[in-house]
């Protein structure tokens, strides 16, 4: 679809002009679960995730006056739309999107200096890295779908808006310890402050986080080590990539990264301040428009820019910083954390890479299940640790990451004059090389209690420990629905259990699935009987989920083990999404595809948050107990 | 997803329990452009359609007092989802809806005549037919899609409920010559009438239409051949096939047919009532749900069927009946019509082929675009003859199909007794022969104004002339996009021209691509030129694409002609998706899948509504123009 044709427009590209969200005017809640403070992509993610708990009250405030409308990051790793996925907008943010299919390099025409040329085209995303695309979309529009399932929640949750916050205490005891001050900034209530009394909060305010001051944590790192000029502009360019994404090196001008966007018609244009001509350099802070417009027409030359519309522009200077812990327990104390921080708070980098929208909703959506789990009496308190220990070390990995990158930007292209330069084809190279860390896909957490060490991956190669679910294409059994296996993984806070069958015919009454699924059902060390409340569907904690070697087509339904045809809710229908078989149109089939062993078949264990936490045996059922008896409580 | 697990629940699927819509108390506007009788999905599509016209008011009226909530038709045929596709819901529609993967058929076990057992399974949709499923969904469901286009139509349009058509009278002349009168039928307003002056009027008011009436006008044919039972149901049974569409035929007790639902536990069940055991059958009237649950159960025999809930049932007779003619037009006049009759006003038929709600849809999708260019000037008025002899035909094709079809279906199966009666292999044999028909896509508008002679159909075997536009992947030139070129086919009132160049390279200056841009820019005699208002975009009238053979990395975009960049809007900005090159990794490139002759190339013409006009000669000006000229009004 097009939009933004005649100027840029704020949100639903499909809505005709809008009228202005109301901000709500009622209190927060005295008292809530969970406190968010910050309305980022990673404050949304987090609070659209315990929406879904209908047991769980949440409050989200924002020094904002409503929701964000313009600018800021756009970058969506296809890691990302896997969670969105999960979340039940992909498809809508997919279809509203620029897709980044292809990447650009541009460098000086060795015949002539003063103009670009093209140095290399490449796919942006490798073949079957992802059932979804790279894209790019105005954060905001991700805010609003996160809006959306928010009012569509049984809590009709919405934002608290125009609230700064101004400090927090933690009291040793009490059913919901922490105390959060929060100053009123909208004109009516200038200055007044509300208490707002939380189980848990998290401070996903950006990179001057008051939450993160207020725990006496910092950033460390290089402050501010590069300024950058950004603008969204609505341009006339005889520039030919104007719709692909180019990173571009002048000879003596400096460099661009420009990323099109959504609609047809915006592009965003970075400008390294940094690497402007030195003749023409001036302060970071008195670079105006006109400026950056001036520098981004320099090193597109001999292209013309004509820029008729700016929707947004700005300048600002990151360095790769990061938080030693992101939450509240020092070294050496032993108590559960009751305080976290995520996103920019706790990480700031360079946009080079396009990370930062992306690890952000990474941090939350890695905590939000977790203190779900906590706060539903799944999981003890303590269990809570694991989230700083998991992004943090992710956050490292990044900064890391960028800093590299940077540095290879940063370097001055090799010439006559700079024999110790850089050439374009090597920025290629390492851009290629990195397309499956830019993807988000390259996210692994070491062996840990959720992350189990590889004894059986051998059974399932392409499913490795730590890294996200693999998806791939079966058939439904129920009703022979071609799709992708990873569309199970909902963001419902529920454990997958996928057991991948061996050969054997799995309607035999011996057959290994009808022995896991009884023990799964029946024994009473089985994790679906342990930790499964009383009363509750059979699959509300563990969704198990059986995959056949078999074409559906040759399987009997109804000689299938009933515990795969649960029944469930109010009326005790049978479910039958819960077996599937290969898609021997799309491809290779998914053992093939995933490397499972067909003799042996696996039990995969995949966690709320869509990683895979264990590859086992299928018929380790002592390895599989022991895993979720390290951090489950009984019900 | 999964929803309805605890009992059915009207609206987005997404939505908890949901606050009651409120019916709109404002008068209908004195005077308006098109008065659409009947908020069904006929009525729906044009009202959706219309309001993508700033310039044309449109008002929408209806008998009940809200939305549809329940019940109705639930087929949504291939060819309606490519439709949906161009509405911009089709993405939704498909995440929610039951998919038809596949359909079974169930026949008296020969073995022992009162159990039945599968006698076939077949897939539902051949490969290739569609880029969409065939798929199930509460017609609720489409309505509010509608609603939602209407409403976020710059038009902020709404339905006025709560009125029954009470009349109208078509005056010789005048600005809005038909006059309706509308009875409130609300508790408040009760007796209360009110009058709307319309251009035009479109009763898609159901088979008692009272607009089909109020013009004289009758549905001829048998008036109730045929009564059936239907259910929409929660239940649980082992019959196997219950997630599966399923024909099944018992030897003594009946025959069903079973539909699954959106959402993975609602089925729907029509029971034919004459089939029904002679011993059990009583009068239609005395009909009950315990009737209807009694008779599926003994036809399922030996399987079981506990109904848990029934959300919604009915007992309803129809015949295959049908209008002569569509309008106000009688034989021998010679004015252009002022009031249309569409969907079930004039034609009604079984629900046995799934073909109600589809047919209807496309009735109006027919009218839509043809009353707006009427009321844009665009066409003259008696242009609007070509819905009644276009959708009349396709009518009768759809009553006669009904009519073999259910006497098919009414046959006694062979049986000892039975020598002459029919084979169920008989059955799924037809039902086979037909899938592209009951998929849509079968539909053929004979040559006409609007329907070009099969002159040069050689040069695109697949783009039949008359029938719908079949879509292939290309891959977007300007951005490297994958996607379906049927995707640019929206919903929009615009004619497409899409240009299938030759082997040449199209960036040479005399390319036969150039030549004909350079002929529908600027020549006199070009339908560009001559029907596009003054100021008004290039292609607000006539979108032109291009699509050429070679990859797309060989070409160079700011070679191609600058017709194909066109600059539009308030600013001037260039379009960048006009152009195409093949998708080279999903399949036969589009030349091939579609037949199209790679040395002459070819010129498409393709209606508003998605229709084939005709198939050209690349430089075949002459025809171009005079395809237009034959009912275009120059701007």
């Amino acid at each position: 679809m097009q939009f933004h044709l005649n100027g840029y427009q704020y949100g639903d590209p499909e809505l005709s002009p809008a009228s202005d969200h109301p901000a709500p005017t009622d209190k927060p809640p005295a008292e809530v679960d969970v406190l968010i403070v910050g309305c980022g992509p990673a404050g949304l993610t987090l609070a659209a995730q315990l929406s879904a708990f209908p047991d769980i009250t949440t409050c989200i405030v924002d020094q904002r006056d409503g929701p964000l409308q313009l600018g800021h990051a756009d970058g969506i790793a296809c890691r990302s739309m896997e969670m969105f996925q999960g979340f039940g907008f992909r498809e809508r943010l997919q279809k509203q999107a620029y897709w980044v299919n292809e990447t650009t390099f541009w460098k000086p025409d060795d015949a002539k200096r003063e103009n670009i040329v093209r140095s290399g085209r490449i796919q942006d995303v490798e073949d079957g890295l992802s059932d979804f695309p790279h894209v790019i979309m105005n954060q905001a529009r991700v805010h609003d779908f996160y809006l959306e399932i928010m009012r569509k929640s049984s809590h009709r949750l919405e934002p608290h808006y125009s609230r700064r916050f101004a400090g927090l205490n933690i009291a040793a005891e009490g059913s919901h310890p922490v105390t959060v001050t929060l100053e009123r900034i909208d004109e009516a209530h200038k200055g007044q402050t509300e208490t707002v009394r939380a189980k848990y909060v998290v401070g996903c305010d950006g990179a001057r986080s008051g939450v993160r001051q207020a725990l006496g944590r910092e950033l460390k790192g290089d402050f501010a080590n590069q300024a950058w000029g950004v603008m969204d502009i609505l341009a006339v360019t005889n520039f030919p990539d104007i719709r692909l994404k180019s990173l571009i090196q002048s000879a003596n001008e400096g460099a661009i990264v420009l990323i099109p966007r959504e609609g047809g018609y915006l592009v965003r244009i970075y400008v390294e301040l940094d690497k402007v001509a030195k003749d023409k350099r001036v302060p970071n802070k008195e670079v105006t428009i006109d400026y950056l417009v001036d520098a981004a027409r320099r090193i597109l030359h001999p292209h013309t820019l004509d820029v008729k519309e700016v929707a947004w522009w700005s300048v600002y200077e990151v360095g790769q910083r990061l938080c030693d812990k992101f939450d509240d327990v020092k070294d050496g104390e032993t108590k559960a954390p009751r305080v976290f921080i995520a996103g920019d708070a706790c990480h700031t980098h360079s946009a080079k890479a396009g990370q930062g929208m992306n690890v952000s909703v990474q941090d939350t959506f890695n905590l939000g299940w977790k203190l779900a789990a906590v706060l539903r009496g799944q999981c003890a308190p303590d269990f809570l640790h694991t989230y700083s220990a998991e992004r943090q070390a992710i956050a490292k990995n990044l900064i890391d990451f960028d800093k590299e990158w940077t540095q290879m930007l940063s370097k001055p292209l090799k010439s006559a004059e700079k024999p110790d330069g850089i050439e374009p084809a090597q920025i290629q190279a390492y851009f290629m090389q990195h397309g499956r860390y830019t993807a988000g896909v390259a996210t692994v957490y070491k062996p840990s209690l959720l992350t189990g060490q590889s004894t059986h991956q051998h059974l399932a190669k392409g499913f490795e420990i730590g890294t996200r679910f693999h998806s791939g294409n079966v058939i439904r059994l129920g009703d022979g629905k071609p799709q992708r296996l990873g569309d199970v993984l909902l963001a419902d806070g529920r454990w997958r259990l996928i057991a991948f069958c061996g050969r054997e015919n799995p309607a035999a009454a011996d057959a290994p699935i009808a022995q896991l699924c009884d023990w799964l059902e029946n024994d009473a060390a089985s994790p679906v009987k342990r930790y499964t409340a009383k009363g509750a569907d059979i699959d509300s904690v563990f969704d198990v989920r059986a995959v056949f070697q078999q074409y559906h087509r040759d399987l009997d339904l109804e000689a299938m083990p009933a515990f795969l045809l649960p029944k469930k809710g109010r009326l005790g229908l049978r479910d039958y999404e819960k077996m599937f078989c290969p898609d021997l149109k799309t491809g290779p089939d998914i053992y093939d595809l995933r490397g499972i062993d067909r003799d042996r078949g696996c039990l995969l264990i995949v966690r709320p948050d869509q990683y895979v936490g264990h590859v086992l045996p299928f018929d380790g059922r002592k390895e599989l107990a022991a895993y979720f008896d390290a951090f489950m409580k009984a019900s």
